[in-house]
């Protein structure tokens, strides 16, 4: 452990500023919670001009001159490691905020807020023609802000350290390509193989009892309902803060499995956000690894807790008090329910664990064609088209079934889609250093214990805040590199067994 | 009509930097109706940093010295009126806080965080002693907040001025000394009838019905559901602004139309703000006339409508149908119940409509004696039960119950109280003109048409934001100057009829 050195005053300016930031962020944070949760539709108008007021002072708070001259200060101060660890996260977010000019942040802001209608109108319309006028503009600006970041780098991979701020880009190359090349063929094998499996979640699910269950779920894994809640949004998501951490699911009558998924995976973020040391809130200690991170503790939770069979021994009684139609049904049923493999799904927000990866590669290789000028926007669709055939063996018959499905690309997000796939490798590698250390997870599931699974993650990832560059935390947390082994172990052992390949 | 010109650079640019004090202004209520609301219990710590964060920038905003040269600017500036009305608002609200230290600001604040939980427990303890300490550096405090903002003034002149800026403090005087003298003889009178009124709703009323009811009570008013929404809250209130303007309420089994009352109350508070021009959203034409005015709604909504018998005898058949129990009931009897005199009732908010003054004057006068020096804050718990004593005949037996009720002084709110009842005199004289245009309101609500109501007080109060100060707005919407006149004719003539006097 660094010895407590007295900080130098500039330090201690510089993180009180950034407290002022920090709370401005998480305000925004809370605005755009009640914004999806909330707020009556007609209060858009005054909502906007909120979100921008709050955005337009935290930005000038953090490209605020000062701040440099704080910076400048601390290059060759004496600090401890935490200190060295704050200043580069503060240094990184000022840096980027500051080279790009307020004029182009504002002319992205209202050119993401023109694309979203024209996105919408064009997936309703199904006429991908009304969207690529505004997303080929989208993605000049995007490509003109990468720029203004480094001039030097390649502008994808530039967007995509928006995201993830740490791994490089051949790393996530590296394993994008690795899920295609391992993945294909395994999907092919379980499309031919003759196993069919289980489904007792046949029929419908009154959609107030599935929100009981959420609850049990939540109640199940530990949730803290002194620093949390759970309400239904169309896009379920979770926010906040370590004090506070909401999760949001939806429900669908026939897709009952779907909404415990759903809500078990945002309990996985909303756990590790409540897992960040209270007595950081407001600098870069208490705040999380970014996205690869906090989709690894979704996805973990996800995957690797709720799509076992321990899960199921453990729950399935509960699912059955709530629902006596499935009464009949087995833990291992159930199991399998969860992990059927859907062979003809062209949605990736309703994929498996397993398809859901070609969804992202096919996104991941026409996005950063698209940056690069190596497609055109009028190309997308064939392209598209051509890749879930040639990954998936399914064309989408449609472009609202296609390249219209995502909003990320309306909100000019571009190199956000591939950090789900990071997040689903780093869970595996991340569950079998847990399992290193406390031995197989599922007998403790069996028994009910949850903890064992929360208490783990939160000593050895979420109370290093982002102390840690993403690397270092995956070799604090795993003693290895970051690896797709893992997972590809866990998926060919576990697709192998279920489907007898 | 002014006729239209170009507005000098300066105009502009002050209003686009309000418009982001504004949002800032409003985003701190979307912090805290959530707070209310919503929060999770456990969520507090991050969220006072939060709504410290946005408030500092909001203060650091407004008292800009760029503001300053914009008003030095347009000092002599060719403006039209109501360009002379925002650069009036705008002014009055940077001058005040310019002139405050931000040291004193922050200790202010430090000082209700810590007075709060202090007014708590002292409260739960039934030990005026607990808060007295915290209490007098607060007064000392805001005496000096006072000084700054205006050194030749009196105190509470000052402070009075935060929460009604154009009344002067005579005028408010003369008017609660009015009520005084006349209502405490009006009360004794009914003390003395022998008049019994009905109260149809006794027992116990499902609050989960009570809430479909509230929801029907909103329905019939005219509440735009597309842009507000209706909860719980222990204390009810409303915020937000045109686009969205929320309502909650609050529900006790055993007091029904206390619900329906409160409920109708936050509805013309927010009826007030959704009434508000859209188009002048982020300036000062776009925002409500301060607490006078604000309370005057919610008192025409409550008491001029909803405790009319012609409410009741478009509304009792609506309660029927939700409670059956009170199937026998007459339109009489309910408008009875709903304007009972409570002779015993030493808490304000559940005061009738004539006692309520009095828990006013009460807390005026103690106030005002607390803040000019002429009152001990230890010989406040004896202060208020002689007045209580005086003006209502009743002694409360503790100070829970007595001098610790209210959240008010927690807050460091002096001079809040008398606009409570201001506005409620102010009700009286604004539907004495919206009958004086339209005829008899109530033959209008006994068809079901209350747009005759919310749609004149928008025309003639909502419109007009804050265009006119408060005597303007008065004299624009009833042709004459503010008066107690209209509202001791409408309790005399009400409670003599019922009460047999």
């Amino acid at each position: 452990m660094a010895e407590a050195k007295q900080a130098p005053d500039a330090y201690d300016a510089l993180l009180d500023h950034y407290e002022t930031v920090s709370g401005l962020g998480d305000a925004a944070g809370v605005l755009s919670w009640d914004q999806e949760v909330m707020m009556p539709e007609g209060g858009n108008p005054a909502r906007s001009k909120q979100k921008s007021a709050v955005s337009t002072v935290r930005h000038d708070l953090l490209t605020d001159e000062q701040v440099a001259d704080w910076l400048d200060e601390l290059d060759d101060a004496d600090l401890t490691d935490e200190q060295e660890s704050v200043v580069r996260e503060i240094r990184r977010a000022h840096e980027r905020a500051a080279r790009v000019p307020s004029d182009l942040v504002a002319e992205i802001s209202e050119k993401t807020s023109e694309a979203h209608p024209k996105w919408k109108e064009a997936r309703e319309e199904d006429d991908f023609s009304i969207f690529a006028p505004v997303l080929e503009d989208l993605i000049e600006l995007k490509k003109e802000y990468a720029e203004h970041i480094d001039p030097d780098a390649d502008a994808y991979e530039v967007l995509f350290a928006d995201y993830e701020p740490y791994l490089d880009l051949d790393t996530a190359e590296r394993v994008l390509e690795r899920l295609r090349d391992e993945l294909v063929p395994l999907i092919e094998d379980i499309r031919d193989s003759d196993v069919e499996l289980a489904d007792p979640f046949d029929g419908e699910f009154d959609v107030d009892t599935q929100e009981d269950l959420a609850r049990d779920v939540l109640d199940t894994l530990g949730y803290d309902w002194e620093h949390g809640r759970v309400d239904t949004a169309p896009h379920p998501f979770s926010s906040g803060t370590q004090f506070d951490a909401r999760v949001t699911t939806r429900f669908d009558p026939e897709k009952p499995v779907d909404a415990f998924m759903s809500t078990i995976h945002e309990f996985g973020h909303a756990r590790y956000t409540l897992g960040l040391p209270r007595e950081q809130y407001g600098n870069p200690l208490g705040e999380s690894r970014d996205l690869t991170v906090h989709e690894s503790q979704s996805r973990l939770w996800e995957n690797h807790v709720g799509r076992s069979r321990a899960f199921w021994e453990t729950f399935l009684p509960e699912v059955k008090e709530r629902f006596p139609q499935v009464e009949d049904a087995t833990p291992e049923e159930a199991f399998e329910a969860a992990n059927e493999i859907f062979e003809d799904n062209l949605i990736r927000v309703e994929a498996d664990e397993l398809t859901y990866h070609m969804h992202i590669v096919v996104r991941f290789e026409i996005e950063r064609e698209l940056i690069e000028g190596d497609l055109d926007v009028e190309d997308v669709p064939e392209a598209w088209n051509d890749k879930y055939e040639e990954y998936l063996g399914i064309r989408p018959e449609n472009d609202a079934e296609g390249c219209l499905q995502d909003i990320h690309w309306s909100h000019g997000s571009f190199g956000y889609f591939p950090t789900y796939s990071l997040g689903s490798v780093l869970a595996a590698q991340i569950h079998a250093a847990l399992e290193d250390d406390v031995g197989p997870v599922d007998e403790r599931v069996r028994e009910g214990d949850f903890d064992v699974v929360g208490d783990w993650l939160e000593s050895n990832v979420h109370q290093h805040g982002a102390r840690y560059t993403t690397p270092e935390l995956v070799r604090e947390a795993t003693g290895e590199d970051f690896t797709a082994d893992y997972f590809l172990d866990y998926v060919h052992e576990k697709y192998g067994e279920l489907y007898d390949l």
